[in-house]
């Protein structure tokens, strides 16, 4: 007979629905043991061997998920984008909006305005929002500085908003986002600056944990994302890519063949893209947030990631032009009801895939021992509801680390 | 020199959005005057006359606007269909789920097995969510019962709700919702039952506030809407219907012939049925969560109803097969993004054009001296950011009645 394990918390009384491999895995009247912030039993509560923990919480029901994931996110920015939002709904022409400044540049100009303390405040704001919803990993990028010294301050926002916030926080450097207003249209020159001066800087004062650039006809060619994804490879930092959102340039093709962590958008991929996914390891992150807002009729192609079996995640998007997005189950919603994901593939694209595409799947996204205790509790019958519902704050209570978390709404 | 005018309550510091004539009307730095729970006073602070007021609550920024009014909803059912979602969205089709006994029947089911009790407490806690949004005001309608008995309780439980929570809610008898699984296919004598036994007995017992009915081909003919509609004409009840949701049948015009409250759907809609509707008075319901949620491609002839001035609400539908939703504001950022409305349109369709669906326009909708005191101050910057942000729960204050509400969430 082994001897009794102590732990630090035990958690029971409700179907624990674990995400291993992608899937639901239901252990009813399942019971959860976490050491040091850690899971280190996960079964029946009948077949529980002898445990002393220090202590108890008991569920009334309910299911228990992974935290969820957010793999793509803007969060950090100047500003908001809803007077725009209102003229374009008023008729006013995406060419008139430009011409007075709007658009991408009027983040970027609130951006490089605003002080550190300022973004970090309304990052914060919305970032309460995702944690409200069981969000307890995000990624979040940069890429409305667009000049080295404000691409530097976004990226230290993120890290302190990790460093300050119950969430873990993942930063991504995407100064291949736009081309710089100095810059005239030169995506070669800024691209130049990125690869010389700002990635190894970035890599040396560890500000980012992935490198991510815009590939597509209003941003940066092909050969100009090889460039930054040398850099970065030269630099040991993994790459993603947003990829094939409004033509079909091969752009998650290029992300594959460097072994990109993922290829994000995808509505215009293709199934020789997919195909190279698959062998790239490379996941398809789908963001129907900025699918329905601009109102797009291209959608990715599902069955072709099935096909080859390349993990689909589903994030925000969150930014304040294309997806002002607050919600990730609001998102599950979307997928599932504009691109036809099951609710199960929505879910996994939140947990193990969304761990995936940020290349921390060993020790997240699903219920396993060994994972990080990040999980929720939610107070509902079957987990096809979280994505059933169409808005409103379902009540959860988040695990994060092995300790409960306080709501911070 | 006017002697001071004493009041309840004032509140200032806000930005008022009037909502007059359906319009924003903003009152910058403004104050509002309550007494005995109506609106007495309005306008910008330092045109204020003197008032003597028992509380004097000051705002710090943001804006004031009329309290939400959701004219639309099946908030009271038993059951959900979430498995019936997800079992769609396995590739199951509509067929097959029938031949199991899903879609509205399975509802049905649920509703005239559910108490009373439990019918009030699963739709308190879907209208909480509604609530934290900031509304005020909430059509419920009956649907899910489809015989004498269970009909009347529905309409009971709506009254109840009425009664128990802080907000007011609307009765609406929809026993022409479907044909009941006794009549087998039998319209017709369905309809005789609810003209000659069933409304007569709700209008006696003063438990709706309206009679709805869905015009249909799979529910019911236009000839037996007029039925229901010149039932409810001779009990004194105003009449609104669901029509031209999925094909064209004039259901509108026929609406309108009976000076309806209003038309509810409308995806198909013509020229013609918009033109009647502005003649009869009648409201131009949309509704973009079903819309978004049958993947539906015709949108609502919004042109036809500016052209014509038939004002647009808009409303949840919150319902468990085709609308689940529980956000007002997700609908308004719909409304706009799938049915291009203008944001001032959309929020003008859940205050002043909602109440006039309810026939209420005279008290409510919108910040009026005379007009009851249901006001929700918005911590933003302007208006359309309450469409703008897709989903996330913006915090916000109630005042209802002149009393502030607390949260219920
Ligand atoms: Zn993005
Ligand atoms: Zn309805």
């Amino acid at each position: 007979m082994s001897s009794p394990v102590s732990c630090d918390s035990l958690w029971s009384g409700a179907t624990f629905v674990t995400m291993k491999a992608g899937q639901y895995h239901f252990i009813e009247n399942g019971a959860l043991a976490v050491q040091h912030g850690k899971i280190i039993w996960l079964g029946p509560k009948d077949a529980m061997p002898e445990i002393i923990a220090a202590e108890h919480h008991h569920f009334d029901g309910g299911i228990v998920l992974p935290g969820f994931i957010d793999c793509h996110t803007h969060l950090v920015f100047g500003g908001d984008r809803s007077a725009e939002f209102e003229k374009r709904l008023n008729g006013v022409s995406y060419a008139q909006i430009a011409a007075q400044g709007g658009g991408i540049l009027s983040t970027v100009r609130a951006t490089r305005t605003a002080s550190e303390d300022e973004l970090l405040a309304s990052a914060r704001q919305r970032l309460s929002h995702l944690l409200a919803e069981g969000v307890t990993t995000v990624e979040i990028k940069s890429g409305y500085g667009l000049d080295i010294d404000n691409e530097i301050k976004m990226l230290r926002v993120i890290r302190k908003l990790g460093e300050q916030e119950p969430v873990e926080i993942y930063a991504t450097c995407l100064a291949a986002h736009a081309i710089p207003p100095e810059f005239n249209g030169d995506g070669d020159a800024w691209i130049e600056v990125v690869c010389e001066q700002l990635l190894p800087r970035v890599a040396q004062e560890k500000l980012a944990d992935a490198v991510d650039a815009f590939c597509e006809h209003l941003a940066f060619t092909p050969p100009q994302t090889a460039k930054v994804f040398a850099a970065a490879r030269e630099l040991g930092l993994p790459v993603k890519l947003h990829a094939e959102q409004l033509s079909p340039l091969a752009g998650s093709s290029l992300a594959a063949s460097f072994n990109a962590l993922s290829a994000d958008h995808l509505e215009y991929a293709t199934d020789e893209d997919a195909r190279a996914m698959a062998a790239g390891n490379t996941v398809a992150v789908l963001l129907p947030g900025a699918f329905y807002l601009l109102r797009e009729k291209q959608r990715p192609p599902v069955e072709a990631f099935r096909k080859y079996g390349v993990p689909m995640a589903v994030a925000s998007d969150a930014n304040p032009g294309t997806s002002p997005a607050l919600s990730l189950r609001l998102m599950l919603n979307m997928a599932c009801t504009l691109f036809g994901l099951t609710p199960e593939e929505a879910l996994a694209g939140v947990t193990l895939h969304a761990a995936q595409a940020l290349g921390i799947q060993a020790s997240h996204g699903s219920l396993e021992p060994g994972k990080v205790a990040n999980f929720v509790h939610w107070p509902v019958a079957r987990p096809a509801e979280l994505v059933y519902w169409l808005g409103g704050q379902l009540p959860c209570s988040v695990i994060y680390q092995g300790v409960r978390r306080e709501s911070s709404l």
